[in-house]
């Protein structure tokens, strides 16, 4: 199997945060939110591994600032660490408010470990990752040491 | 008030399509399509009104293929012109399947006519247009006969 | 095929506008209406041609005055024009203040353009419309003339 | 007050049942149909009182045929009987299978008692109701022995 | 087929009930409600006969007081009867204001008679109810009668 | 203010999953779940404060096993450490197949960090936490670990 690059699946989603998404304090619900970063980190893989991929894991979830009903909402979503056939894609969630000129800024980070199945829901194997530039590079040097704790423990 | 460029609203987001806006065929709801080219013209005009928008007509929106569940949809909205306080979003989706590589395919395009509202609800005064190059120069001509010919009507 | 009649498939259906179908200035979201006009559409162009259709087109979409949660909202559907396979259907909205009596007015018409669909989903002959009428024989003509409009592009 | 006639605030709403309302059988969530009684009841009530309502009862809903996606349902809904503040609304559920001509029938039934509020979210008194023919005339005594039977409870 | 106990099939569900569920008064919609009342007994039903169930009818459905979006909800089912293929299940639903100590209060309560299927959609026989203790058996004869009662009619 | 036990907060929510809630594989959408992981960890933090609270961070969230369409879901969430306005909640979600008695399992677990708010939405101090029995202690010790990693970093 070729090496695909980390460019080759990355992906930036955008919504309308609209008021079927709010929860009770009538901010948005931090679980529509995990749900949208789901489905990036889903995309992501699904599109380096060309195949049905399932999430495993979610770690380092941290919420900085809330997010309103009325904002636009990006999710950008990359391949940090590729192993067999589990992938972990980093999602940032950036918020911008459409009233005011350029307030995008970070609202939301975490790693989600997706794992590639085969047409009996068995594991698949992926492609390798090829990194390019540092910070690429660190960022797989860090996802591998996360995914070998875990296998460890 | 200063005129805006085209590049400075535009937008595009992306959608995994999901079972929830299936229709009752097992295909994507044309509906939930539409409400999403709506959400896209929305955040295109109220980039450039920095004001809460309405939207007034949709015209010329053609369904060229169909959308399925678990699709990449990716909508990309643009002024095409603008009036006193009216503003004219092209908005333009592609699908793109995930299993597939360089798939990506036009899917619909829709005309969006959005109104600028002030505070009391009433048509509120909007930046001017300032198109680059030829291609949003056409536009803007294409869009202006539109927007003369239904005022004549 | 024997001819059917506008009236055979004509449909008024109802709804109460409820809070999940805010857009975020808290009226009725533009896509939801939409969503139940093209319902409308379908309804009435299964009904002409008792197989399942799909969109085409959506034209003429025109907002006349918004909707509010808590409005009982009438979608009515009828043939206007039938080519072979396409079947272009008005649909009409009107808006009715549940506290206010005889406050029943329009707030939205459209026109959808369907097409019948075989079992492979390629297009399929239909009933020729017959028209009752003057006031049926008119839309029947400007539907004519829409449908070679853009058949000549 | 001048009392209305059941004829007044008698509403016929229609749906097409959606992928979104299925239960985990595949047929429409019972749920789902009751939520759209409910609204019927409501409109009818609201129609009636020009006030807000809220439902207190629910009696004798009987499922008479599973209601399956993409089926055509109508919702037939008026007044049985009138109390100070609270209203028996009738409603008649009915099925169509857009497939097939002339497919519609009766798939269930059910009274809900609806109570009409004042500001304060007290009861609030009601218009009395005009019955017109033997028809009318027969659901308002048998809605009236509901009503004493269980007052006297 | 073994008798089973009530407790064997009984269940407690509890749900936040979040601003998606609100009615155009603000409140918790009584659909909702019946939905997931609905839902409870059709958990209740499948337990005891290991199969599929529909719903058959809904009785004596009373809304004590009114659900506020926040509040958490408590729905409690148990069988209260069960004949040849159907099963009586009685719901009671409770509200808990989460920001006051001990508010907990019964909200609403419903019978639901639920229907055991066999694969071609036909009645089912499902293992007979074992009673303990004198409340259960009140509950059983008070069901009895209204089962004999609807047969009579 | 008095210390409160874990017990006293401690709740457990069931919820049948629906066919509204699955991703595009047709088993139930990860976000779904950590949507309902969410409201339960809002619910404990919530009775433990008497005070409205938001997501920080969510950690260690492991999908053990698929959950599907009509599967009995029990998510039991419970205190583990308690902060000056931080609380630690540790959500355990089961899965039960309603057809098979018995089969009842951990299909998932997370930890969800969740702070009080102030009217002012400022972090508010919430009553200690009392643990009772040697399992409460220890979950409470590894709680403040990770709460003093994260605040040494």
């Amino acid at each position: 199997m070729k090496k695909k690059t980390v460019e080759a699946s990355k992906i930036c989603i955008g919504n309308l945060m609209e008021p079927q998404q709010a929860n009770i304090s009538g901010n948005v619900h931090g679980g529509e939110i995990m749900k949208l970063m789901d489905n990036t980190a889903g995309i992501v893989a699904h599109r380096h591994a060309r195949s049905n991929t399932v999430t495993a894991r979610v770690d380092g979830l941290e919420f900085i600032k809330p997010i309103h009903i009325g904002n636009l909402v990006t999710f950008e979503g990359r391949l940090t660490f590729v192993g067999k056939s589990s992938m972990e894609v980093l999602v940032e969630v950036y918020v911008e408010d459409l009233e005011v000129e350029n307030s995008k800024s970070l609202a939301l980070t975490g790693y989600f470990t997706m794992v590639a199945l085969d047409e009996k829901e068995g594991p698949k194997k992926v492609p390798e990752l090829l990194t390019e530039g540092p910070d690429e590079e660190k960022l797989f040097l860090e996802g591998k040491k996360r995914y070998l704790a875990r296998k460890n423990r």
